[in-house]
């Protein structure tokens, strides 16, 4: 009973036998392979954009990092949800790699900015002139930290606002394919489709080992990626394993299986709880992460069981927890959380 | 025949067994899991320094720049031979992860600083005042990009110079295992007992799918380094995949036994080409990295063969090209490149 | 009727004098003229601090951002309220000088933070471990954005915060005499003694030409701050200019009466409009600058009797001003911009 | 007897007395005050170029620093002479200011780039793909640290051969007029008709304060350099001081005739050494600044008669100095100094 994280998990088995695969015999290295050559067409198929500049790197910062610099300036306003993992969990590698754009907090509930907050943050921000900084990008979490999603029409809402005073936008997909499969929408549907202009199109925490494609859609922009990948020590020389890895989950749709398998078992695991008295769900979890919150006494319960995930601050008398299911979460597993905390 | 870089072989088998292996079940991420903390203790035992802090990274770039970015302050002056990694192959990546060093050409023959030039550095260098940038770290790389090696007394020399100013010494050891099996020293004689303070302990190149070490013999930079790491987007979460990689590679001195293969190579490559009439050898070559010069007519020979490597300018009516064996260079390799230089 | 801003002033005549007489001659350069030393002992004895490092730049933002790159690290969040100088009037120059560190918004009434604003910032930042940014300084600003004051009393209690989590403080003290002035305090009781690790000293809002002193309590963090000065390119080869100005601006206490005036002229104006019907303060404005707000129809009678001023939002059927008053600033000017809004 | 520097001057009179008149009232700031815009009308007649975007800073490390960052990405070389003040007096403002670009030396006798040094530093860098940092700006100084000059012919070859490669090209004149009237050039056949983009045009050794012109022949640069020398700290609230000195400086050409004072003083300080036995210059002489060899023994002599300038490392009995004329040195000051090496 593990729900701590999607990346807790290992990689799924195709991924890693494509790795295997991978490591016979001499290559040419740096991307220059002949698999990087397949894993960008097989992307450019997925979001319908036949010039797409594709290019893989190891974590979900540094591809979410990548893709701001290439857009941010160093005196611009970077605009993205209180609890965007760029905000909160990345240690300030945005502004690394911006060297020193600003970030700016836009609230909505339920993880999700709104048409209306992200108005008052574009009103509030960039009138100063010279001597504020500037309006400079908008960065959208899908699937959110609160795990909910953005629909393709909620998106292309945000898109346009910021578009409408010159903004481009990027979408932190580290769980895209959830997102997808939440929504029913497609790749392209949920990017370029509603205006985004370069995505972080997540694999680690579904099913691959660490590897994460960055989706350019303005190709003018490839060779300053490949500068700032490179100076930022990402560009592998044994770059097989990356492609490899995105192949492999590429293939066939298992990026999307995996994904699916993943949501399915988030909604069994929310429709256990709320057959519980007292358990609630903080925000709507229709992908693969959930915010639950139950009388005390769970907690105790679901040590006892063998259950990890990540407490929350709750009121006093409750609970709550971080419940993140992946492509390797079982039935069994979810059943026996339910039971556990059901104190059965 | 495969020569173009050692960066161009896979991973030993062992490395990929212990990486499927790894792959089973949930763990705990981030460095968190209980084989980083068996890597720690290993290469602490192999450097023979028991507080030694140890990380991984996936390329030699960012160990090279995050150790470099713990000693040097953005005004400070790198001190590196001219033809060093850092300063000639990194797009500026020391430059960016210190904020804007400024790294100092340190000339001498055969990619090797001599004590007389880095002196003369070191002069030339820091006498300004607040108006120049100020005497930063001395970084010595083993084996060099010429293919020679330093010995520990060697490094000692250089690092005692710098010591005696003030300044901190790294130790680019992208190939530290070949340099090892070449002067026979052991880690800990090449590093800390020469004075060295913090070394990039190089895997990919010999072997490893992609992972580096960085040794730092003072704790107290530890927390510090975690920060940078995760800063510059390089830490893993499904960081199983590095560690396993690692252990693998010191597991009983698989480490040692790759780079004496890559260097028995190196050394019946030159024992071969010596035998040719009018082959040179540029440096000596006592690790895995050769720089030989032939009469023209070789590269046609040895294409027509099928031999891979970079060639070199050379003089007119000359030829020129570097030649890397790896661990898993065979006999029959190169015993075939050079029958199809000799035109056999 | 000039109400913009106190740095749409000139300079005193007493400073303008020490400048022409500053001109003759040949001299050292860089602060090390003679005039330097002076200004270097004289702010040590305003501060009652025998160590206190002393430099001199030209403008308030290179203070502040030279004060807190001394402080934090690129890593770090630093505590400001959400109105201060440096997180909205300086284009992300903090940002710029401390490479990317973190400025986090601390609420609070009348631009001030509050023990309990405060508290929930430090409480709600750096709990992330190596994934978040780290807690790194505290900056009051005082006078506030708001034209409001902190008594040192309120300074210790802040300082006091952050010092129990391990952070040091800075004060921007763009006008840093009128508070003083209107506070009573002394420049340690305001500084120092509260707990205060860096100053901005402002000398430009205050009757000179540009010049702002940081004030340093820690000695050893001098010749970090001077290379820091050099890299920004804010090192004057013709220091003695600015020296000048701060000779003559803390001789016989002219930066004090200086200030005087100008809260003196602030308060004749906060009583002025007091007598008026229908107009209100939005802030407390014990020094130099007022927020008032007056029924519609205010703006057009001020502009035809040729008053200066920027003006604010305000709720339908009212109109809002900023009005700051300077050292130079009359009461005949005080006493006609109240006669122009009354419609006399 | 000063020979020191020419900014250990003052400023000229004429300068003072606008800077005084300058004082008067209240004004807008920032740049927005009226004597800006005839500055920048007078630059750009100056110059003979209608669209030039004309900006004022204090110090000539942050004109060039700035002028530098609106040309150079992070990871572009810069080509400068070696001795070029970017690269040994400015304590890496450039790489500052450009986060991380990575200046490379050029050789060349005299303090002067050749074309074929020029062109070996552009073979030489630049040919490593994504692996190295790319070409990116030429920067010529003018008049050079050696106290040579280039003629326009000389800078417009530079500049092609820069310009073939796609490279841009700043001229760092902070003795700029110096070296127009040692050239008989006007400021267009030194500038943009040689083919150079941006400028900094020195003010503060010649008689000013300390202000410097930038000016940018392409107006579409602009507004990022606006923003980036506000990031900087060095956007002056009370801009007025630096707009008077410049303004005075310009008016009836007075910034040509004190550079012919100093060139004139320089040239007469040249004849007279000429007339003593064994003195000898380093470089030729046609500005300002000269380098100058003499027997063991002078600088005693000259110590005891009051001169002052800097000493420099000189062969065994021999003795060296740096001799640096400004608009102020008198045929009085430079007689004597001839007078007491003489030993007269």
């Amino acid at each position: 009973m593990f729900f701590t994280s999607d990346n807790a998990s290992g990689a799924a088995p195709e991924v890693m036998t494509a790795v295997m695969r991978a490591n016979d015999g001499f290559t040419r290295g740096y991307g220059a392979e002949e698999a990087m050559a397949r894993v960008t067409q097989r992307l450019r198929d997925v979001f319908e954009h036949p010039e797409a500049a594709v290019y893989l790197v190891p974590t979900g910062t540094v591809a979410n990092s990548l893709a701001l610099a290439l857009y941010a300036q160093p005196w611009s306003a970077i605009f993205a949800h209180a609890d965007a993992h760029i905000a909160q969990d990345e240690c300030g590698a945005p502004e690394f790699y911006t060297n020193g754009a600003k970030l700016i907090a836009v609230e909505g509930p339920h993880g999700k900015m709104t048409p209306q907050t992200l108005t008052a943050a574009l009103d509030r921000v960039g009138n100063g002139g010279v001597h504020g900084v500037q309006r400079g990008v908008l960065s959208i979490t899908n699937v959110t930290e609160a795990g909910t999603v953005y629909t393709p029409a909620e998106v292309s809402e945000l898109v346009s606002l910021a578009r409408a005073r010159g903004l481009p936008s990027h979408l932190d997909g580290a769980r895209f394919a959830n997102a997808l499969v939440a929504t029913g929408a497609t790749a392209a549907q949920m990017t370029w489709r509603a205006g985004v202009d370069v995505v972080s199109f997540g694999g680690t925490k579904n099913g691959c080992m660490g590897v994460e494609a960055v989706v350019i859609f303005d190709p003018a922009k490839a060779w300053e990626f490949e500068l700032r990948r490179k100076r930022g020590g990402h560009l592998f020389s044994k770059h097989r394993y990356l492609s490899a890895q995105m192949e492999a989950y590429l293939e066939g749709d298992l990026w999307l299986r995996l994904a699916a398998q993943a949501n399915a078992m988030g909604a069994r695991l929310a429709a256990g709880l709320a057959g519980l008295g007292g358990v609630t769900l903080r925000h709507p979890a229709p992908a693969n992460m959930l915010f639950a919150e139950w009388d005390a006494g769970g907690h105790a319960r679901l040590a006892k069981a063998g259950a990890a995930y990540y407490d929350m601050p709750a009121p006093i008398g409750r609970e709550a927890a971080r419940l993140v299911t992946s492509f390797c979460t079982t039935e069994a597993e979810v059943d026996d959380f339910v039971a556990a905390l059901a104190g059965v």
